[in-house]
């Protein structure tokens, strides 16, 4: 495996009108803080250490918390392989509960170096009913919330639908599209298929998301040609730009790198295509991981910029809800 | 004035995975047409001569017609400069009734010219009730529908809360976020604002729209500077080729271009940015326009490809409109 290279991209704009009076906030925590990707590629499960890909995270997270990092954002589902390549019923075997041994593990990490950690677990909750899971351990190893994914994909190479139970709409009880509160902020974490819909996005900004996160296993067919492929990597990037965008908030997005074969041969496997990035409130792109190697991506992230930039163009202050009531159609026919 | 420059790209990208069969749909209508956007700069108004503004967008209308265009898409307020920089009672002046003066010449010009014409008309609705409505006249000249913009906003330089009321959301009375149908297809057309609000483009997809047609006029505040104004630009850009990737369906924004000075003097004006532009469905780039000078930009746009996206990204399939009750709220306070 090649060694996981680090970049990091320190950035604080300022817009150039400033704002007139800083009003101290109700919660001490701070504006700026520095966001690490682990952008990983897979290792295969080996008996002699069936965590191996886990320990590979924990340690880039060693890195990027003595680089100085707050805050730690993993792939989807990176505990191994993308495993939904293929139906296999024994592949449950995989799911864990939460908390469990990877929330455990994690949680006590967050609290060694004093990080929040936002990762992304195959949770198995009943017999028969398990969910793509992101967990957020605060600096302080609590379990400070989770997130199931709640828009699920399911196309050729990428079953979904098979393995994970969409996640359940209940707010009263902590479920569903509702942000979760950190050392580092109020974060909107959402999971890689949620990517495609502004709904998700714009609920987590209502709810006081202060910064968007999406754990994410996105790549190429490699039978795709050239430009159908550039297409679909560039649709990845702008649509979640156009999230941060619309909703005036940072956003990251951590994504797998590499090869990844499909074990059912049905298929040329997927080659999923790393640029794991981090843009600010007007889309702007402060860092991009690149497409085909593990690496750590670092940003310093003022999160008090939003409040600038939202006071220029203050879409929320425009929103026609008298005029929204057919969102909640599955189609206006 | 510069003459206006013509652009043309021709486009038909394929998916590498064609659809299994092509069905034929109800409406005998074409797959593929081709678009043009006026992209214009203003002409002060002059006693000898108060339709020159209009006249030069009739004039690129006929050059597109003989280009071979189907359908024309107008700055937004395209009859003269952009006279909301200042709150003026007597500029109510301008506004007109719809049928009125525009709505009928450009009439007359779409059955002439056999093509489908989106205008922007200043719309006197009744004493101290105006609105910014786009007019779509079809090809036979017959005012197929009209569109009241539904998101106003409001900021220096930009005093529009002050002149338009925005549009009622009635659709049992064709009023609000619906789109309107042409001899090209379904259009969605919203205005300038409604840019940044995905669930204006939500709606207009949800209806059935197959272009999503946006008469703008935005620019930059002189006084900004060079990597605020170039954040801006790409954000506008960004966050509607989104709305076309998380709908699946092409896009088009024909914006004003060139500097409009203030009369309060109290500003440096707006320098309009141009930039008028046409994407696919995949939200990639088919054409753009300068950021500088008059030009008339033409594409060739396959209507059919919208299909195709959709079953490789079938977004409108896993929509969690259970979920999305709270998109009704100002805020989940």
């Amino acid at each position: 495996m090649a060694t996981p290279r680090i970049s990091a991209a320190f950035f604080c704009p300022r817009l150039s009108k400033p704002a007139a009076t800083q009003h101290s906030t109700k919660r001490m925590k701070p504006s700026t803080i520095k966001l690490a990707l682990i952008q990983q590629t897979a290792i295969q499960p080996d008996a002699t250490n069936p965590t191996a890909m886990l320990d590979v995270q924990m340690s880039a997270c060693r890195e990027a918390a003595k680089a100085g990092c707050h805050l730690a954002l993993l792939q989807e589902l990176h505990n191994g392989p993308y495993f939904c390549q293929q139906e296999d019923p024994g592949l449950f075997d995989l799911a864990e509960p939460i908390p469990g041994p990877t929330s455990e593990r994690l949680g006590q990490l967050a609290a060694e170096l004093e990080m929040v950690i936002v990762a992304s677990v195959f949770e198995r909750r009943a017999a028969g009913l398990y969910h793509n899971t992101a967990v957020v351990l605060d600096a302080d190893g609590r379990l400070a919330g989770t997130y199931r994914k709640m828009h699920i994909p399911d196309d050729p190479g990428f079953y979904e639908k098979f393995y994970f139970t969409p996640g359940d709409q209940d707010p009263a009880r902590g479920l569903g599209l509702i942000p979760v509160d950190t050392a580092v902020g109020r974060l909107g974490v959402l999971v890689c298929w949620d990517q495609w819909f502004p709904e998700a996005a714009r609920l987590m900004a209502l709810a006081g998301a202060e910064l968007l996160l999406y754990p994410t296993a996105i790549g190429w067919d490699p039978t795709d040609d050239a430009a159908e492929q550039q297409r679909q990597r560039e649709a990845w990037i702008t649509v979640q730009r156009g999230h941060a965008i619309a909703n005036g908030l940072p956003l990251a997005a951590c994504n797998r790198v590499g090869l990844e074969s499909d074990p059912s041969r049905a298929t040329a496997g997927i080659r999923f295509w790393g640029s794991s990035f981090i843009c600010g409130p007007q889309g702007e792109i402060l860092a991009q991981a690149n497409v085909t190697e593990p690496e750590t991506l670092i940003v310093e992230l003022d999160l008090a910029r939003a409040e600038q930039v939202r006071r220029i163009w203050p879409f929320l202050r425009d929103r026609r809800i008298d005029a929204y009531g057919d969102l909640l159609r599955r189609y206006r026919d």
